[in-house]
């Protein structure tokens, strides 16, 4: 059989998210014929390496997907509306993580442990959802599959590194200025671009991007829509309710839920069920052994791909009605390895090829 | 008119909350005669300073209490199970800040600002709740009071310093060692008699206190009973519904609460109907203005006597059902204050006087 292989470009190359993309294809199964890093101006010229060869990191123009199979994107949601239709044009497939496209209806919102045949639906972009989304569905989906899923209520505790790498080293500036005894700054946390600025070091801010309608914020919009989208593949389905609070916490790297949720009555479900459907579920790991203090920790879920879910047990006073805590690495599950799996999951399914309806994505753009 | 005092004893003086009792009692208008600084046989001989009075900390015994009319007890359950009785025997009225005494029928267990009348059946021990407990249902009482309140879901950000000085100073020195790259070392958190210690710093631990029934940590425990005393005079009422889950986080001080909560149906409950109740009541700032980014942080409220209440928004999806995000000082309202507080009210009710009935609440101690 002759070598065969993708042209490769990674966009957004060297943020948080970018360098474990770049690591996360390495580790993939993906072939990878050719690579190319593509940033801002401002970050093009640096050097990074794939598979220990040194690659120059170039700035993004539409000429640079001239010839590229497949893009992965993670320069935010600008740069993808921008870059992404050039790409497809040009022939491209993009696994996009920024949020601008992932409620199009056009484009598949995809978890592959949750709903990997939205693939099949796919106009040349494929988003990747948000960070907090893709653990909790993980772990919702083998429950869903077993018991029904009607009400989801969650709380999260959500990493500096969700907010990107300047945010994480803001984190950690500020912890250092605290334990000096020292004021501390704030120029990023909770928002980049809202008006104030707060301290994260040992502090907790209940504000998660913008705020919009009805006092909640995008972060909490999101969690709602895209876990509709991916689970019912309907943002506005009336099949399952969805709430949220989004809470930053003074954490590096690793998302934790609080998940409550109902599942359908007459299912019989159990926390011991539910216990074995996750234990035996894809992507998920159950770390569930209170008599031996055994529960997902942030600390312990870094640098892995699993979402790691555990505190399973009953709302004693309502019927069908549970908690569990869930755990995964955003950077990763939560990012950067959702998206090279999704580029997996498209090579396995020979999908990596843009039809030719392509254009009814972006008429405007077009 | 004649000067009028009590003789008051702090048990536990030396402690987290022990030392902001000094504080918060310095600053109340219970009118102090005497002060005794009580501690174990360790911490005894130690000199602490009450209205910038030198007073030595003394070993607690039984005859400590001898001439004592007022104890503030905060010295963990043990020593509250064995010398609560010696002092009330004593004819001393103790307020007391361990869990020991919270579930016993005969106990009153106080939040002034919720339950005051329960003070007039005190039988010599007065009960303060557990802290995440007092925050919530300072928020939820004129929620209740005014739409009636059906089910509480409750998710806690816990500060270290709600188990003891030493967890906090655990956290601090966990911080540093994180920073430097080192290894950290952990004895302390989650819970000092449990077998496992965890790192807390910039990570999440989903277990307060020690796991009992149904996977449900003593923590989430006492939330649920000691919620439904407070608010409905029955540690079992089904008139409510309450479940939780605790999660400490990497802050020194300063509890936030994730409160998702059910009211009444037919009250016309309103996020502004219940953010305007929350204005007004006692014990309560609402700090709930999104527009200006204007929501409570521990790093706020710490060294405050108030509860903080924001982040208030309806379930857009289930009718009469709201959230709020509350935060408040753990050592101060929820331990230190709310002990002081109760010693105030005792004190304008004319309840520091232990009733005949007494020894009905030991008989096994007596």
């Amino acid at each position: 059989m002759a070598e065969v292989g993708y042209n490769v470009a990674i966009l957004g190359a060297t943020g948080a998210v970018g360098t474990r993309l770049i690591q996360q294809l390495e580790q993939s199964n993906v072939p990878v014929k050719s690579i190319k890093l593509l940033a801002s101006t401002r970050s093009a010229g640096k050097t990074l390496q794939f598979k220990q060869k040194d690659i120059v990191v170039e700035a993004t123009t539409p000429e640079s997907f001239d010839g590229i199979d497949l893009v992965l994107a993670s320069g935010g949601g600008s740069v993808s509306k921008k870059f992404a239709p050039e790409a497809v044009k040009r022939g491209a497939v993009v696994v996009d993580n920024s949020s601008f496209w992932r409620m199009n209806d056009q484009v598949p919102l995809v978890v592959p442990e949750v709903n990997e045949d939205a693939l099949y639906q796919h106009h040349g972009i494929i988003a990747n959802p948000n960070c907090s989304t893709i653990q909790m569905v993980v772990a919702l989906a083998p429950i869903k599959q077993q018991f029904g899923l009607k009400r989801v209520i969650v709380s999260t505790y959500q990493a500096a590194s969700g907010a990107g790498q300047t945010a994480w080293q803001e984190l950690m500036t500020q912890s250092q200025a605290y334990i000096n005894g020292e004021e501390m700054t704030a120029d990023i946390l909770p928002v980049k671009g809202d008006k104030q600025h707060y301290p994260l070091a040992f502090n907790l801010l209940p504000q998660i991007d913008v705020f919009e309608d009805y006092g909640y914020t995008h972060e909490e919009w999101k969690m709602i829509h895209e876990t509709k989208k991916i689970m019912f593949g309907d943002k506005n389905t009336k099949a399952i309710k969805v709430t949220a609070t989004a809470v930053r916490v003074p954490v590096p790297i690793g998302h934790g839920e609080t998940v409550y949720f109902e599942t359908e009555s007459g299912t019989q479900a159990t926390a011991a069920g539910i216990q074995k459907a996750l234990a035996t579920a894809d992507g998920v790991v159950l770390q569930d052994d209170p008599a031996h203090q055994v529960y997902p920790q942030p600390i312990n879920a870094e640098g892995k791909r699993e979402t790691f879910v555990g505190r399973v047990r009953p709302d004693v006073e309502n019927d069908d009605s549970f908690h569990m805590w869930v755990v995964s690495d955003n950077l990763l599950k939560g990012a950067a390895w959702n998206t090279v799996q999704i580029a997996e999951r498209l090579v396995a399914l020979n999908l990596v090829r843009v039809p030719k309806d392509a254009s009814a994505l972006f008429p405007t753009e077009a």
